[in-house]
């Protein structure tokens, strides 16, 4: 189906639609029901419509990919077939976790299985390219940033490192992973935690999962500056922030490691038994295994948070921040600590908030870029 | 089909099968002639049988893969599909390259696309896992190098490099490889060079193949001590193969960069231009890359030397020498050089052979584990 023939789901068009489908109606009510039933769009993100749709015996969330990205519009065609990948990787994630993904009633699509290769292009085009390049589609604070985005644009020693992590992105088949990792993929309340929206998920390094959660946590406590008030200084808030920084981390890493232990005699073929043989050796392998995947976490974190700040498309942390000179101020702290995280990356061999994180004196390893973050 | 319900050819049914497939009796001769084919079996490698079928009017080879692995037998069962991986890879090199590979007249299989997970799942196990550990198939020139097999076992380092070489082999989707490119899989006359035997073709790193060839190279370098005679020291043929191995990657570097040159600005997205803009910039990403692939070729033939020493299948250059004790001597310069090559590879910046060789003074950047070597 060409985008001409799409048509983008309205609230008419939709209710047409649940009656149609048996798996979707029968979560909201009878029949009769179903013309008075409440319709929200909440789609804030980049590439589809969401609405949530309520009956008077439950909801259900409605997820529409279009043939195009939803916030440029159709001059940036985008298959719909993503919406394949997402249901499957649900699925699949479903399968290992039941209780943190939603639950799929109902997908409807017509298409054979291939790879997910057009939606790892645009991770590609917007993540390890157009930030580093001058791109129609690259935006950010201007004027107040035009002389930081040129700088992105003309440091050989970060385009060279990105080179690296895009081919990292492009061959690195370690696992199955999510894809578009952010903050607002992962959906909170005190007694449930849900992990959505994998359309983008593929066979692909994982230090690109960790990294980009990571990445957007920084990019929330270099927005707090911005959003200061006479009521709220907000330093509790950024110390809690890199405090869940560390914690992401050091929680994966004993989970990881743990699974690793619990399994080590199990049918992987990675690290066998045989020849990882005594308890120095398997301790030797794990801890290379994740200090290489802390450096991979590390880079990838720090180009998900360049491109959030001079690529397509940005985050609301930043976004409202009302006055632009302000928003430039934090941008460009949260830049500076990216591309350094970036370089630097290698020589940092733990996630403690002394070693990593601004504000904290003479914590870099680095004594180049990273003075004008020490002070700020 | 089990291996049970398998035939493996004859002379007889080999001329039934020829007989009913025109696509290669049209290649022999008029269908009268046809009894009188010669015949023979030529097939040395450790998986398939190979007929050289010569008629009045031309010859094929027909290769038929076993459901089991030839040198080992029934025991050790093993895909026929990796004919269809092996025939694949043919056509499509036959497409990029039709003057050095042969040519497929006729593939017979039933079987669906799907990924070669066999045949790579057997080089994991060969290459990467058996010879570090204790394994029935591993053999060795007994009782001479009984300890040096078990020290490439109790050797930690080592352990630790294979386990990361292990990793990229099997996530790195780098380029479409040879996955088993020895110098066996190279034929050659003063005027034609063909490339045979791409069945485990998969998507890997590049430099398990152009590692593969070194090796096999430095394998050959070693065994020529075991075959010095009255008439022949072998000093000239020693010579020789060193500069091989050093012509062969200073060709494939120059020959590699000379397309990456060309094509610059071709459809590639790995290097945009719009990025990597200048030239300055654009030879350093292509120095990192190749000093990359470099040291994983370094590493991927270091790790080829040490199973043919140590693992199931061996190399006839060292198998021909008759004498057990002068064939451990030379099999335990070539592993002693391997080990070197295989831990302290990073080190290596070139191919020279003053650098790279043993037998040229100072040439090691380790003073460790290649003393041994450089007196030998």
């Amino acid at each position: 189906m060409s985008s001409d023939e799409f048509r983008p789901l309205n609230e008419n068009s939709l209710v047409e639609y649940i009656k149609a489908t048996p798996a979707l109606s029968s979560k909201l009510g009878d029949v009769s029901q179903l013309d008075n039933l409440q319709i929200k769009e909440v789609g804030d993100g980049n590439l589809n419509f969401v609405f949530i749709v309520t009956g008077p015996s439950g909801s259900v969330v409605i997820k529409q990919a279009l043939p195009y990205m939803r916030c440029i519009g159709e001059s940036w065609p985008m298959t719909k077939e993503r919406a394949y990948f997402e249901a499957t990787a649900l699925k699949e994630e479903a399968r290992l976790c039941p209780n943190h993904v939603p639950e799929v009633y109902h997908f409807d699509r017509v298409a054979q299985f291939c790879g997910n290769v057009e939606l790892c292009r645009l991770t590609e085009q917007v993540v390890f390219s157009d930030p580093y390049k001058v791109s129609e589609y690259n935006r950010w604070t201007s004027p107040y940033l035009d002389k930081d985005a040129e700088a992105v644009r003309e440091d050989n020693i970060l385009k060279l490192e990105v080179a690296q992590l895009k081919s990292t992105f492009c061959e690195r088949a370690q696992a199955l992973i999510h894809g578009d990792y952010h903050t607002g993929s992962v959906m909170v309340t005190q007694d449930s935690t849900q992990l959505i929206d994998p359309e983008f998920a593929f066979y692909g390094p994982m230090g690109f999962d960790v990294g980009a959660f990571l990445g957007n946590l920084f990019l929330a406590y270099f927005s707090q500056d911005g959003h200061v008030d006479h009521e709220n200084d907000r330093k509790t808030y950024k110390k809690w922030i890199l405090r869940t920084v560390a914690e992401t981390w050091n929680l994966f890493h004993e989970k990881f490691t743990a699974l690793w232990d619990e399994h080590k005699d199990g049918p992987g073929e990675a690290y066998l038994p045989a020849i990882y043989n005594t308890p120095e050796l398997q301790q030797l392998v794990k801890q290379k295994f994740m200090n290489d995947l802390f450096h991979d976490t590390l880079g990838f974190g720090a180009a998900k948070m360049i491109r959030r700040i001079v690529g397509v498309a940005h985050v609301e942390d930043f976004e409202s921040i009302k006055d632009a000179g302000k928003r430039a101020d934090c941008e460009r702290r949260a830049l500076d600590f990216a591309k350094m995280l970036l370089k630097e990356r290698r020589k940092f061999q733990e996630i403690t908030e002394a070693d990593m994180v601004p504000e904290q004196r003479g914590g870099y390893p680095s004594t180049g870029q990273c003075c004008s973050l020490s002070g700020q």
